[in-house]
């Protein structure tokens, strides 16, 4: 019989699952937040996923548990293992994706290259770090922050006044994450997947390119990248899954510094957006993989079909257009273009689908794809 | 608002239109024979495809009609469109694809390139058939068959007798197709797809093996096809489109005869087995064609991603294994290999999925291809 993978979570990564699930035969049933979103097709129910009731009953109708994102509370997460329930990634793993001082303090105690950091209490503390930085730094939320938000560049104390004030309202002694502003070269994405019993994969390091702190564009492989900086990604990548013990999907987001080093940002276990690009341009897309991994079945070949694929994500306009409703002009202009939609309702801002375009030279790739995208966007 | 697809039949072909309309974020809603089936994930009804109600009921609730299978009656089909339903291939296309006898005229009368026929009444105009074609013939019923049913090669007209029998049982003064039992070198398909509006695109033309009168490897594109064979196919399979009014993706098999010929053997209106090689293989799958050219939007790119595809399809054995239990040891060996299961009951002889490996050596893509399907043989 085949196994049922149960994905805890209903937007656009448990969407994506399901094509790789249809092919594969596998089962595949989600827990969605609410009704009709993006993963509907497979939502087998819908609640609360931060009930541990609502979660243990969904967990009794399907073989695995995984994750659309990394929100599921840790006692939540703990009384599936305690109830037997196969969870990957664990709770032991994802703890360090839900709290990025656990993260950055973990990271340092494995040797992994990461920005200089610290976890402050306290506006004098920050203050103090500012000083021995230049006075800029980056101030992130330990817990919450995602797309850009929870995180902010400062130069004063005063720059986080409310995060300051929140922290000593909520009276756990909580701290705030700060870390050097970086000054780099390019930002760079390494996936790979690691298997419950150990083996892992990695796909080409990709480059990323962010506006307003949201993934605008994803080159792979990153140009220029064959060699050292392919090698020292990957090698971070590997270290981070294996010191973690993370199960399924891993994505690791990297800054490629001007001095020619590559220092570790930021973490998702989960697939990824820097991944997207996997779907129509390597032989095994990180959906599939993450469905594999998760059912601790051998990992599929990472290698690209072509030599370069460019992802672009589409974000919802003021007008509510869905891409759809462009499909008869873009698909007209564009016929290499992969146009994904994720039936989601358009909001400015919000991530609502994306285009892939594979080929040969890279230059004809990013054109083709910037132009399928643009009849998209606003 | 994105338009929703209705697929008449839950199997295999509708099941693999599921994922591009997923990835396409266009609806797709499936009237399934029974539950449970290959396309059950998308089954939004469960009903009779040859009563007319039930099958117009279905059509209110999509934008357009299209078919896993060109089973459909004629009457329903007249009276979805005389309801002002979309319906693609329409009817005036699909009887092609329902009466061999038809499709055979009006080839002929396209002059396209077919085997010699001839529409027999009675076992003295086969003997008479026989006796100008030294003594060999294939006899087709002309509605009904598929994957070798229907389809018998004969030497002497009792043979057939039982056929006879039926006809004359039927009293509808039907007739038996007899052809030329044609000495072909290799069988050929082309796989075109045709819009509404009237935009056609083709794939590269594939080489197909039977085994037992069905589909047991594809090899894409068809090797020493570059050129006259290619051109020669493709052209074949847009004048067959046209002249037969077909919309959506249409097969052409083909013989590709020891004296350098390429003839006609059978057509499908539909995604066929041996377009499967392009989910993996294609920039636009056929799935994703099908849809896109039903919904009436621009075609897609057919370029080959890489320079081989080889597909191979699996057959349910006598002990009821699914492709599922035997990945572990599959996936270990073939981390290439892409795994297509339909999730249905495994029956021997029955097709319950596939396997196709994509490449740059014809020796190495047939070589892991094999491996890989003989994991799920018997």
């Amino acid at each position: 019989m085949a196994k049922t993978v149960g994905v805890i979570g209903g937007g656009q990564l448990a969407r994506m699952m399901i094509p790789a699930a249809l092919e594969l035969g596998v089962g595949i049933r989600v827990l969605a937040e609410t009704q009709g979103m993006s993963a509907a097709l497979a939502a087998s129910a819908v609640g609360d996923y931060r009930d541990p009731n609502t979660v243990l009953e969904f967990a009794k109708t399907v073989d695995v548990v995984t994750f659309d994102h990394e929100h599921v509370p840790q006692p939540v997460l703990r009384a599936l293992v305690e109830a037997g329930v196969q969870v990957h990634p664990g709770p032991d793993a994802l703890q360090f994706a839900q709290d990025k001082l656990l993260m950055r303090q973990r990271l340092s105690d494995l040797d992994l290259p990461v920005p200089d950091w610290a976890a402050v209490e306290n506006p004098e503390q920050l203050d103090a770090f500012l000083k021995d930085h230049d006075g800029r730094a980056v101030v992130k939320t330990a817990r919450g922050g995602y797309d850009g938000k929870g995180v902010r560049v400062v130069t004063r104390v005063t720059d986080v006044d409310d995060w300051f004030t929140t922290l000593a309202e909520d009276g756990n002694g909580g701290s705030l994450l700060v870390e050097e502003l970086v000054d780099f070269h390019r930002e760079l994405a390494q996936q790979v997947a690691r298997r419950p019993s150990g083996d892992i994969v990695a796909w080409p390091v990709v480059e990323t390119v962010q506006r307003d702190g949201i993934c605008a564009e994803v080159v792979a492989p990153a140009p220029g990248s064959a060699g050292r900086i392919a090698e020292l990604s990957q090698d971070i990548a590997v270290r981070v899954a294996e010191g973690l013990g993370v199960t399924g999907m891993l994505a690791v987001e990297l800054f490629e510094t001007r001095d020619g080093r590559v220092l570790v940002n930021e973490l998702a276990m989960r697939p990824h957006n820097s991944g997207h690009w996997s779907i129509d341009g390597s032989t095994t897309s990180q959906f599939e993989q993450h469905l594999r991994a998760v059912l601790d079945l051998p990992l599929g070949a990472t290698g690209t079909l072509r030599p370069w694929s460019m992802m672009i994500n589409i974000l919802g306009g003021p007008e509510g257009a869905t891409m759809p409703d462009r499909y008869a002009a873009a698909m007209g202009e564009h016929p290499t273009a992969k146009f994904h939609s994720y039936d989601k309702e358009s909001r400015p801002g919000r991530k609502v689908g994306h285009v892939t375009v594979c080929g040969d030279d890279l230059d004809e790739v990013a054109y083709q794809a910037r132009g399928a995208a643009a009849f998209f966007q606003h």
